[in-house]
């Protein structure tokens, strides 16, 4: 169901022509009676126009829809590209107020993905707006059809769903290539239908984000676009009127935020393995992040793995690029269960890792303190080199 | 001539046994009457064995020798390793000592390279450096055969020499992988038979190494052995005794560190392209460095440049993932001459960028300032998967 499991949202997702034979424009619409918004977006220097235009459509809080589209990403596009964005919100607005829901293009979300440096067709995507406002439904293929209609080179549509008391959270991201943190490379939504206050949903988002799509890093690359949003519409019939569980709710949040990461990286472009680096032992948990960060990183390691090699020195050499506290003659280091570096060196016998399956874990115990994270990324494999130096071709 | 084209130097290269069928030990021997030396080192927390005792060595500014292997790195093999270390330092100082120079093991600096995580073979090895000391010879050939065992997967060797008045300097390096800045991940040494005092040398090696090596970027990691050295014997018969013209002798070395760097990214691991990255108008030198290294560690702009496609999106988000000054709507980039981006939007006809050649210019005008600096880098190609993926299995 993603975006339309909680009530008060509906969704389409439609074929407008921006990419050939696929769905390429998705509109999510909040009916409230809340229309509390959140959103985190890339931290890039270069961003996109629907960033700087959707930064303030979430500057008080509020937002009534949000539109989206594959098959262009509108960044480096300047003014020209900027006003394509203005008049699609713009397009949203007329189209759904002259349907009966009384919405101002400034509470209109507008999120891009594809190419670089390229205008939008913009007489095809405001077709596509026109489709998708009639196409609005709260069923389920309708959140389906949205969760496609985001998709670039993801190769299966990315959702998940969790209900509570008095709630439900769902979402749907894309993003397979280009993942990177602050944030992983992406687009995502997340509905809820909780009785929440705005300011608690934000600061919810926030650390469901933190521990989730930041600490996705595919290919160590930040892009333009990147945007996730948080929707409240209050409109679940079982609420409490006073709102809800906070604890409970930011566990649900978290939950479908960190499905979303973990099925991005399970599609990253070309990968043959997910590996999750822990990062143990460590005197804070921004130094396990950054330990795991680094490796995570490392293209010797991302090759080491794609060829089934438990490599562990290029495990040592990269955390020991970082300024992470840890003694190089007492780390250890095991990959899939097998403690391979003990003390800094030689441990067990490395030919007893298998690396035959896709997921890897790999456990770096700094033993220099007791907090932990773990970073999800990817091998570097033929076929990211193939799909990548092929995308605009 | 490389590191023998400077008097007062002999060397040698022998196969010992570390790798198959080939090179594998290299000697440099200063015979004075100066035995000043300096080095700088990875700063990479897990630093190897050899880099560990070479750091002791280099302190008091004395150095009389220089034995360097291949075939293994003896990085993360705890104390065991550091003793092999310590044992062949003792093994150089004990055979020159009875080839009739008096050498103390605590003047031999030692550099290994290869494989992290393995004990060296001290049979072969010690073999290696009884071997060594015998074949010292001051002629071209002897200069040839140290270049070449110091080799791993690089496929030529890395020489280079510059005379100016009264001095020669000639250096020999090593790399094909692993090359990041702090620095490039590789050994070189660097002979000169000027009069130049300890400071005045090593205040020399490191604006050389800041300029070359350190902004040579190759797959961004850094290696656990780095290591440049730099020797002065003060035996050029025709040097001024009141000390060399050091602007004059700060060039020729300079040169001869970014003749080594270009050899180092023009061989390395397969690449099919070696990439300029220019980065101009920039606030400070610094913010030049770093919006270059960007680009330079961007894996997305590394396979583009592979598919020889001037994605300058890529370009543009890598830059916009760093804290440097500039506006995204007023940069430039060009590349190989097509300023292919003007404004931070489109430019001229990326059509007519030609990327059919081995050699790729990129500039970068931040229109922030006035300095500029240029960092070198490689295309990440499925030979660099390949070659990566299979190394040590």
């Amino acid at each position: 169901m993603s975006v339309t499991a909680a009530a008060g949202f509906r969704a389409a997702g439609v074929a407008a022509g921006l990419k050939a034979d696929a769905k390429d424009v998705a509109l999510v619409v909040n009916d409230g009676p809340l229309h509390h918004a959140s959103a985190v977006f890339t931290t890039n220097t270069v961003a996109a126009a629907p960033v700087l235009w959707s930064r303030q459509v979430i500057s008080d809080g509020r937002a009534d829809a949000v539109i989206l589209n594959s098959g262009g990403a509108n960044a480096c596009t300047g003014a020209p590209g900027f006003a394509d964005t203005h008049t699609t919100a713009e397009e949203v607005a007329e189209k759904l107020t002259a349907s009966g829901r009384d919405v101002s293009a400034t509470d209109v979300l507008v999120c891009s993905t594809g190419l670089i440096g390229e205008r939008l067709d913009m007489p095809a995507l405001l077709s596509g707006v026109e489709g998708a406002v009639q196409g609005l439904s709260a069923e389920q293929h309708a959140a389906a059809d949205a969760a496609e209609a985001i998709r670039t080179t993801d190769t299966v549509s990315k959702t998940e769903t969790r209900s509570g008391s008095g709630f439900t959270v769902g979402g749907m991201a894309k993003g397979a290539g280009m993942l990177a943190p602050g944030m992983a490379t992406m687009l995502a939504v997340v509905t809820t239908d909780a009785v929440i206050s705005q300011e608690d949903l934000d600061a919810a988002l926030r650390e469901a984000v933190r521990i989730s799509f930041n600490r996705a890093d595919s290919d160590g690359c930040m892009s333009t676009n990147d945007t996730v949003i948080a929707l409240a519409s209050g409109a679940n019939s079982e609420s409490d009127p006073s709102g809800v569980d906070l604890p409970e709710f930011q566990v649900a949040l978290n939950e479908v935020c960190s499905s979303l990461a973990a099925q991005l990286i399970a599609d990253a472009e070309g990968a043959h393995h997910e590996i999750a680096i822990r990062t143990v032992g460590a005197l804070t948990e921004e130094q396990a992040e950054e330990a795991g960060r680094a490796v995570a990183r490392s293209n010797l390691f991302k090759t080491a793995i794609f060829g089934r090699d438990p490599n562990w020195g290029r495990i040592l050499s990269a955390v020991g690029t970082t300024d992470v506290d840890f003694d190089p003659t007492t780390i250890d280091v095991a990959v899939n269960g097998v403690w391979i570096c003990r003390g800094g060196g030689i441990g067990e016998d490395r030919d007893l890792v298998d690396l035959s399956g896709r997921d890897v874990e790999v456990v770096i115990d700094l033993k220099a303190g007791e907090t932990e994270a773990t970073i999800l990324t990817n091998d570097l494999t033929h076929d990211y080199v193939h799909e990548n130096s092929a995308y605009s071709s």
